[in-house]
């Protein structure tokens, strides 16, 4: 209701679609016309976020084969609503059957019951975490059209339990999207360690956007981190977010954190990319804290729809740290903010040109 | 543009007004009919965020005076707007006269100036925290249409710099805000200590809401996470936003953290009262990381207009530790999206009262 | 651009599709949830709407077969997004080669190509009635939601051409939806003539909805009379929209047309059963002026990309008279509109509820 | 409720104050920066609208003196939102005070009562004309935005009563707005006579916008010629609306009334400057039907709070005809729908930039 399933103001995206109903989808309404749309982008995200392509999430495989029903004539955007439709083949909803009438603890389970009283409970329906396949063809689009004007993205995993990433290698490639090199095998042992205990575990995600034009954002209620942290919020089992030193900057003093400048730049990047809710020109840095897997193959207490106690243990095919495959969907939600922030940027200039010669300030690098 | 000052979807606000112009408001739309405004209530909390206090906040006073021009009728909301006024009295413009050609290193100076070009810098116009005095006021009316279904706010300092608070005692009063006794002094050490050393100090402040109906929220986008991560980052100088046990949660197990339902209510509380997005009954608890006050009377490194390298020292009369005074201000944040929720979630279950009797669960206390 | 393929506020509906693409359909989000959706009702309102169906319409077969893809569950609805695909089938692009770089008079396609340059023109792509196809659709679940607090709606052909209906029996079967016996072989003949002449003709629909609770609207821009002329405008082809006495009242004083109430209702209705923005009890009453079918099968002066003179004839498969098969979309648009503001007046009652007893006030009958 | 004083998106203004309350105004949020603000253009629309200014208007006075409270510095706009503020300073509450409990024909009484059950009655509160001050104001800033970029307006009464305006001369200055010099003596007259005769008198409006952008406008939902049709409904009185040749179209053939064009622009006007919702470089021509004021004094039959029979003749002082004073109020309308769809435009075509050259075609004159 209100809304709720669309994001976005300028470059708008509504998804529809449950775990194991016949299919899921998003429509992109705001795509500018005439962009060249290369599929093969779109695919190569939605198999980042795809299961089953490691030992270290899920077995389970989701056919994301997607069609494109309408906003592309020739090869190219048309300016009007472009709909994606992914179908679900592979949905296993006996394996749901006996969670009909109990809440799985961790989940929305409860909280959807108590709001809709009537819901499709098959592999957590609308909540499922499958829906973010509809974002993630959505931010493809978003993504390429940023990379117009040469935004870039790259994002990984820079936590795993105990196990922390010191360094930042974007360009790292191993199953658990680790960007510290020293710190992947530690990580697949507290991943893997975790799955044999029929556990799950906690993640820290980043992801950045870089070359992006200064002042992209609103004032007051429409900064940009507040529209980005609303973002990441919007994934499944996140907890919080931060930007720039986040947390690390309540325990400054204002002398060792604030960003000083310099003719060829910000000397330091403690913001993060953001100051009063506009982008700064340094990389804009967020980071969010993904809780473990609620869904766990262990008894745990739980009550069913009269209240009353009961023991639950999920089966199903669940990853045992959703963080992993939590890195494209966390930059498709950053790309949608900022291709949003952009158009709207860019009508506020295009407007003020009428007032004054607008030639984007360049300012480090 | 796009709606910037606005917040909210069926009680709405938005905000007007700078710093050192003729005075700032909100205009407040979407209260129901008939509620008796209780002025006090909202005096008290505007002289909670007011400068001029205690000695470890700014001693710049502000008049907070407000005047209710429309949508009150011998005392009561007619369901109109209601528009504050809120005049400005106390503007020391001369302070700014020096920093008008010179970006202030942490502040919205030089983002804004690259968005608008012609801005009002005087105390950083539209970007001073001035403006979250009519977020405060708007807060209060939503804080009291809340109480009326049993809600209640409570909220406090829990760091500042490198002193923690353990303790949760929120009827704690000090100048501080902080809710620990044990570390109060502590505390305004810290403070004390920064602002002698002309400098500043970050901190985190905890909010909780308590006695929520269930299944308040919305799916996927309208998480009412999501939307309490981005009405917090909406606050001047707030870099992070957790939700229960927050980013700690990244290092745990599942069977760690996953909260147990029993018939008498949630056993723990690591999710933080939001599951799916959706309140869940169990206390709401946020929490936010505020950057030391950008504002240093120190010489520092930055540039001008035409980017040259310049010191600026920034004099005015500013808070050691802006975390103290934002109490009040995250309470109204945290309160205006939780009565716009409320309203949303009362459509949908009278809708719903056409298919199903919608007795609301009570579930824990 | 700007949410412009999404209608309404709670009850929100976003539209996507080309006349030639693969497919076309419609999210309907803000249904609430348990609704039993009857498809019959949906399938017979697109059968009102769709092509072929007598000889004064189109004989183009349009196939309006639909599949649900989410937002259903054991035949109710959930409360989460509705999507509604209907695949295009019987499309005959090669009609409208011959316009691809040639404007059609009275079209989109001159101002389409101004503001996007790169365009589905088969069929006039996005801009093609069949669109409204999708709107029907949404429009009969917003018409079934109504029809559980007893809303009706009724509809029909009041003028075509030179013939004016002075009665008004909507219950009427022909194929005109004439709701005037006296006329309809009249009427026949101003379509068949035209349609002889390789002509079309302009007509007027008249869209009643009854049993509206009072109070329906919202004040200043949310007058609901002002959403329904929105609705109605947004039909291709309609270029005016009445309430009431409508034009006619221009003519009048006021002694004349202000409608007296008396303890058992409105004496008259003159105002169409909106009064200040807001449903008054008496019968909500809008009409429609819809213009001649702009493709006519006859050479018409027109200018092609270059902006050269050239000559144009619409083949294709037209209809005569657009007016006949505008009445379940009228309908549809204005159940939309009510079914919107039905949950916004909830959503405002609800809360008044915890000032006043909100007994509604049952006027008239 | 959901945003009802609120109008447009990029380019937004919300309303807020009663007649009798202690001040109205209006937030403009979404002007460009760097607009020199010509406060003589705003006094001089606000002096149009203005009651007491002839014999054949309310001799009300009402002081429309305005104060800027935030949005311009040094004379220019900054980007932030713009507060108007107008005091209530005439208002004479006690003409109001018997009619607390009884609903005044054709007013907003009645309707406001069922929803709101608690309301400023005097002088009908929110619901009294007095508001579009407020709009006026706002509608000045949006012209003189436009006026930029070369587009003209121009409006004036066309009908009243049974007195119709054959020509249009928009420079002709009358007590009436009459655009007609050969019908003001008759337009007079039937004022005049109805107000002697304690009755009131219906009027049609037309307004016109000149040398617009081609392409102004959004698809489906988002049509420029709906957004108008919305935006005269807000207006208290009005009826209908109609574009171009407005409802005698639906009597025409196609041939008669499909505008050719030729490489020097349209043959015809009947469209009124919109094809397809967007606008086509013909000039943009909208009409109004305005019902006789409600408030008449005489005795006529009513209901009061309990539903029982009761006469009432409404005192105050009132115009005979709402459509004199209603042209500036249509013209500010109009302009904020186009400033608004001006800007959205200028988002969309600058985002195309990156594709395509856009070049605006130019057509017409």
């Amino acid at each position: 209701m209100i809304d709720a399933s669309s994001f976005g103001k300028l470059f708008k995206i509504t998804t529809f679609g449950e775990s194991h109903g016949p299919a899921l989808g998003v429509i992109v309404d705001g795509c500018p016309s005439g962009l060249e749309l290369d599929l093969d982008l779109i695919r190569k995200d939605l198999d980042r976020r795809k299961p089953g392509q490691s030992k270290l999430v899920t077995p389970r495989k989701e056919n994301d084969d997607f069609e494109i029903l309408s906003g592309v004539f020739e090869g190219k955007t048309t300016g009007v609503p472009i709909c994606f439709l992914i179908r679900n083949t592979n949905a296993k909803s006996k394996d749901y059957s006996e969670i009909k009438d109990l809440f799985r603890p961790g989940h929305a389970d409860f909280t959807y019951h108590a709001k809709y009283r009537h819901r499709d409970y098959r592999g957590g329906g609308r909540s499922s975490a499958r829906e973010t396949a509809a974002r993630v063809a959505a931010g493809a689009i978003a993504k390429q059209l940023l990379s117009t004007i040469g935004v870039t993205f790259k994002g990984g995993v820079v936590r795993i339990g105990s196990v922390v990433a010191k360094k930042r290698d974007f360009t790292l490639v191993n199953d658990l999207n680790c960007v510290d090199p020293d710190v992947v095998e530690a990580m697949e042992k507290e991943v893997s360690t975790a799955r044999k205990e029929r556990d799950s575990v906690g993640a820290e995600v980043e992801v950045i956007a870089e070359n992006l034009p200064i002042g992209l954002g609103e004032p007051i209620f429409g900064k940009i981190d507040a529209a980005i942290a609303a973002a990441m919020l919007s994934i499944p089992a996140v907890k919080g977010v931060e930007f720039g030193l986040g947390f690390e900057i309540a325990k400054k003093r204002g002398t060792e954190v604030n960003d000083r400048m310099r003719e060829d730049g910000f000397v330091s990047n403690n913001h993060g990319g953001v100051l009063g809710g506009l982008t700064s020109s340094a990389p804009l840095v967020v980071r969010i804290a993904l809780k473990p897997t609620s869904s766990i193959p262990q008894d745990i207490e739980s009550v069913d729809k009269n209240l009353e106690n009961k023991m639950i243990s999920t089966r199903g095919r669940h990853d045992p740290c959703v963080g992993i495959r939590a890195v494209p969907i966390a930059e498709a939600m950053l790309a949608l903010v900022l291709v949003d922030y952009w158009l709207q940027d860019l009508a506020t200039k295009k407007a003020q040109e009428n007032f004054f010669p607008i030639d984007p300030i360049k300012y480090g690098d």
